[in-house]
């Protein structure tokens, strides 16, 4: 990429971060009556739901944080991660000390604690708070409840389990890749040494059983035993936005942890059998579901176009861009950009709209809701923003 | 409306079940070899997933009976029924006596039995192939399994339950309806003392809960005291769909047991907030879901047209149009009518496309998945087409 092209783009990241996404979260989403944060934001910032969504809280809290710990604590981001802290301290926990996947308002319980994934959002929300606010206590929680996962993992779920594992035991693809975020994201507060193993066997999984290099293709659904099955809906899920999400950050791990050259450049070359085949020939845009026969999913909205899709798409082409300098991945990088930003920025009120038909219209209006909050949106600018500056260094100590 | 009319669509209606819809499950949902029904079935009939969904198997069962009941026994509906009892009763029902939300081909338990609609189809299967085949252990099945749902109704997801009633409890419409629909499917094996009962009270739900004469809407979710929780995406839920099909439901049991016409005329009522409220003024067809005030709604897929919610609504408007004479009735009848086979019929290879985007084209080929099988089609077409030659007689009798 050249150097006019990286300022432009760092300029466009860092200003759509700054002037468009983090003021509309400010604005709209904090809860300074009960605590905790209001996720479903119509188009101008509208609370249309006064739920408390876990993910959303423990997501939210998280990226205030990170805020902080990049760009320098700021007070009003501190208070805000702190906002949703002391909520989820006091509200969120069931008797046994795992997170309930929903709360009220006033942060009475809604939906049981089926879902390890809002334990594992609050467990990084809690290590990068305390690594923002200096909270020891916030610090310790994060270890507590990392422990509690690892107890949990392998019957993540518990008596809300429905599948039936001794008939089909279809592995996802989803828990690997949270368990390596968490082992990045809790580094300082855990032993290397035990989170280094768990880096390596989630990799593991992820290259030999859901990686398919015969097929060209990033299955979500595995056998145990790395075989597919391909006779069933579930056993040929793709979703390419979700294994380009995975792959930029195996990607990141192998250059900054692993310092794998060979693993970047594989990662490399599996994104791109991700957006080609998820690109909509058509219609631009990203496909969120796909069949690997090409048949129906189970899933009806698979081809929409949605805004995370996207982001990590992006992420994922740039990363790519900076450590092996493909033009064939700065080709993606530029493409998945305008297309973001011609679709899903909204100049008119800020943020980004969330769902787009397949033609690239919004669906609805919503900026936030019960899936999307101050998460994927604001990671991905303050991430390619840095990945620009450090490229732009690199270019000026180059020349 | 015209006996020219009334000839022309009892024909339109008779020739696409028997020429079209029949033919097609016939020829290729049929699992000839291990039994059971095979539901994900593309355009042209391939089977694009193998798996055994419950409410499929029930519903397919009851509907080859019923085609039996209605136009007289033939042995290929008769054996194909067989097909699906066969199968459920060997495969269907777990330890403690509950069916399986889904099996594999070969019969195996791939989900647990959470959902107490799975019952509830497979109780009125077995009422009528009791009743086309004059088997009576389906009988005898058929009023077990009705008792065993009375006794599971007020904690019908069991240990699967995640929603925390003491905070929250919203009553959803679903099951009243299905208490009504197995209350009028199970006369003759259940006393008519114990049924009507059953049916008043789901009447009274449906009346004093549901129905909101204030707001000329009808509330999928609502508080146990008849309150509305608007300030949440589930409390403003709106799927004109799903009111519809209670509503002629209630219509017709209002007509045909009840004998009350102000109750048949107050159906036709409020059938007119529905459609009217439901419609897309744009493109045409009815939304699937919609928010009462006009917000999102969690559903991402909300703005799609569905085969069944177009269905059930021709069904309501038929019946409203043969009992009350309206002329509103029969418009939206005829639009319904119209925009549905225009949009859904394939003539191509038979049968209807299930899932069409706002524009009404198809989202996917599929004529049946893991939620479409040979059920609400089949159902409008037998039972308007003998509406409609009720009609036709009427208009005999009085000329």
């Amino acid at each position: 990429m050249n150097r006019a092209d990286m300022v432009r783009y760092q300029t466009l990241y860092r200003n759509e971060l700054f002037d468009s996404v983090i003021p509309f979260w400010l604005n709209h989403s904090l809860d300074c009556e009960n605590g905790g944060y209001y996720s479903c934001l119509d188009r101008n910032g509208t609370v249309f739901d006064t739920d408390k969504y876990a993910w959303m809280q423990g997501r939210e809290i998280w990226m205030f944080s990170k805020l902080c710990s990049i760009y320098g604590k700021k007070q009003n981001w501190l208070d805000a991660a702190a906002l949703g802290v002391d909520f989820m301290r006091t509200h969120g926990r069931s008797e046994n000390g795992d997170y309930y996947f929903a709360l009220d308002k006033e942060g009475n319980p809604l939906t049981a604690p089926y879902n390890i994934f809002t334990d594992c959002f609050m467990c990084v929300a809690f290590a990068e708070y305390f690594r923002a606010s200096g909270d020891k206590q916030a610090g310790e929680e994060a270890v507590e409840i990392y422990r509690r996962i690892q107890e949990r993992k392998d019957n993540p779920k518990g008596v809300w389990t429905k599948g039936i594992a001794s008939t089909r035991n279809l592995n996802g693809m989803a828990f690997p890749m949270i368990q390596m975020m968490m082992a990045r994201e809790l580094r300082g507060l855990i032993p290397q040494e035990t989170l280094l193993p768990i880096i390596h066997r989630n990799l593991d999984v992820f290259f030999s059983l859901h990686v398919d290099r015969n097929r060209k293709r990033v299955f979500e659904r595995v056998l145990p035993d790395g075989g597919r099955l391909l006779s069933v809906m579930e056993g040929r899920l793709l979703n390419s936005g979700h294994a380009l999400e995975i792959l930029w950050f195996v990607m990141d791990l192998a250059d900054s942890v692993l310092q794998d050259q060979k693993m970047v450049e594989d990662c490399a070359d599996i994104m791109l059998w991700c957006v080609e085949s998820g690109w909509d020939k058509e219609h631009g845009g990203l496909f969120y579901y796909q069949d690997y026969y090409g048949y129906p999913t189970d899933k009806i909205e698979s081809d929409m176009k949605l805004w995370w899709v996207h982001n990590e798409a992006v992420l994922a082409m740039l990363l790519a861009t900076k450590l092996t300098g493909s033009t064939l991945h700065e080709v993606w990088f530029r493409r998945l950009n305008d297309y973001s930003f011609d679709h899903f920025a909204d100049r008119a009120f800020g943020e980004w709209f969330g769902y787009l038909d397949r033609q690239g219209k919004p669906a609805f209006g919503l900026k936030g809701g019960k899936w999307k909050g101050f998460y994927h949106l604001p990671r991905m600018l303050m991430t390619c923003e840095g990945w620009l500056r450090d490229m732009m260094e690199q270019t000026s100590i180059n020349t």
